[in-house]
């Protein structure tokens, strides 16, 4: 059996190359006569695995020297918590609510100071982005909270919040390295490496230096941006071969030319199904037009029946992971930097199939 | 290149069929035309490969039903804290040092509350594990915490201190399966994956139920024992490919005969190594003999010269990573499960040559 197409939310599709360098080098490391996952994080091997990613990554995505890169363990889940623990000084941020990982990071903020959410969408089932209007921020917020991108409901800021000299933070997780960012418009910005980067396992944080500071003791080590950052993310032993994997899509990203190489791909490949689902009769997009993400992309019939068949006989034709979140319903493709064009192309090929076919 | 004999304390090496296996379904995880690092947490695939892991873990240590196995993030490390930030009900705990990595828990469990360190063989170096005088002990702690195995110096336990009602809570990260240990002796054990049982990046958790409760709400959501256990290790992402390996490791021991079988060939690839350690005339092993781990044997020549020139040549024999750690200085070979006894044999024949080529 071939390959699939495989539109899943995360963890998601990998560049075929780097999966078939992982195979070449599984048993023995560019002649090092072990696996990467064999290799003591200290060895000067590993340190040169670990540093070119970094190196990679900096380059990638164009970050400053007075930004920390750290590879950390536990996930955007983790980071819910760091943040606020690390940052919260004065025990007060901004928060939008754009969806499910916003609230989670709201109500996990919530324990360690004062939350204020600025703005929500979700009365209106989190399909927008809603406007955000600086006279409503905090002027005394130790920082500024949003999800660049947002898996679920397939909504992207399209213009980052001016929040002034309160530093912004973003969860990037289904969106970095997939258009250009600025970074030094942000204090803090991590990411779940399981959706753009690499395999589950690892989570990557970007920090300016000065919100690098020593924090109440309570806190647990592993949890201190601090200890990390001094440590250069070999304080414990790191999860070494999944930053490895990481590297390994860094150096393919660079090879097809960076991140605004990789943008306009990506706007190319969403074009060609929001510009099918624009016109589709059967299929419906489910997000503001000018807040859709490039990333994921939710759509339904209207019809759950015909939704469940769109699912099932896509999967048979090896479109698979289709199927949307429980909390939106009908269909999400995720078109992460790993889909190739071909993906795309053939999945609304089989969208125009299905409609000409199942026409009332 | 051929592969190396691998003696590293961590990450170390895996049996070279596991990595044969990852190798062969790199591309497509048994005709799911994807690899393990693409699949979706949820999916079946990916409940059947986290099931089947808890299955067989389960079965090689003989785990009772009232136990939960986590796959958690952070490794040891985040144990420390976890540890007395979910079982310190009363404030109160008794920890034996027998080493850095007790240290390391030991400071970490003292944010959280009293540490009783009822033992500690610091001032010896930690070449032996202390005697235990349960009158010593707390009666009202509540737990009382051993690390089974101490990676750096080489010594383990071989008898287990009775601690009553009082839960005897586990750092077995450097000796997990390689020697029969009976569970319900203990309330919690937990170890880093990284030695006996894959990649760096997941560390397992073998908690008794009745220790899991709720816990202040202060403590991260993603520390608290209560929510992993709830969700079968899957509240968020968990370290999907790391838990794979580990589950083709386990399938690997019992292929092998389990754990009991393990010990044996263990205590003989570890006898090998002492016994010609007691009758060399140029290489001495560091730690009290009854004490001796069957993971991790240190020794030293005397000479610091004589010692780097044996690591350096013994690498250039492909026997690696015989450095030992900073601390101890010398030399330390960790034997771990997966290093095959000719590896051993190979290490010892090579020693034997080289005293007989540098003998004074």
């Amino acid at each position: 059996m071939n390959r699939v197409y495989n539109f899943s939310a995360g963890p998601s599709t990998l560049p075929v190359e780097v999966l078939e360098t992982a195979r070449s080098e599984m048993l023995n490391w560019r002649g090092s006569g072990m696996s990467v996952m064999e290799m003591s994080h200290r060895s000067k091997w590993y340190d040169d695995i670990i540093k070119k990613a970094e190196a990679d990554l900096r380059e990638l995505m164009n970050i400053p020297s007075n930004y920390k890169v750290l590879f950390l363990q536990g996930g955007a889940w983790t980071q819910f918590a760091m943040v606020p623990m690390n940052l919260m000084k004065k025990g007060k941020a901004d928060y939008v609510n754009t969806g499910s990982w916003s609230k989670k990071a709201i109500s996990e903020a919530r324990k360690y100071g004062k939350v204020n959410v600025v703005a929500s969408s979700e009365s209106a089932g989190f399909t927008y982005i809603p406007e955000l209007n600086p006279d409503t921020f905090s002027r005394d917020a130790d920082y500024f909270y949003i999800t660049t991108n947002n898996t679920i409901y397939g909504t992207r800021y399209t213009k980052l919040p001016e929040t002034g000299s309160v530093p912004l933070v973003a969860d990037m997780s289904s969106n970095i390295l997939s258009e250009v960012y600025d970074v030094t418009k942000f204090g803090l910005i991590f990411a779940g490496a399981q959706k753009n980067m690499g395999p589950a396992g690892v989570a990557v944080v970007i920090i300016r230096e000065d919100l690098i500071t020593d924090v109440q003791p309570e806190v647990p080590t592993m949890l201190q941006y601090k200890v990390h950052a001094e440590n250069s993310s070999l304080f414990n032993t790191p999860p070494c071969y999944s930053i490895y994997i990481c590297g390994l899509v860094f150096e393919w990203l660079k090879k097809l030319g960076g991140v605004s190489e990789m943008q306009k791909i990506n706007e190319e490949k969403a074009a060609i199904l929001y510009d099918f689902l624009d016109n589709s009769k059967m299929f419906k997009g489910t997000v503001r037009k000018e807040d859709r993400s490039l990333m994921n992309v939710p759509f339904v019939t209207g019809n759950k029946e015909l939704d469940a068949q769109f699912i099932k006989e896509a999967a048979e034709n090896g479109l698979v992971n289709l199927k949307g979140h429980r909390s939106v319903g009908g269909m999400r493709a995720s078109i992460y930097n790993a889909m190739p064009i071909e993906g795309v192309k053939k999945l609304v090929e089989f969208m125009k199939e299905f409609e000409a076919k199942n026409r009332v």
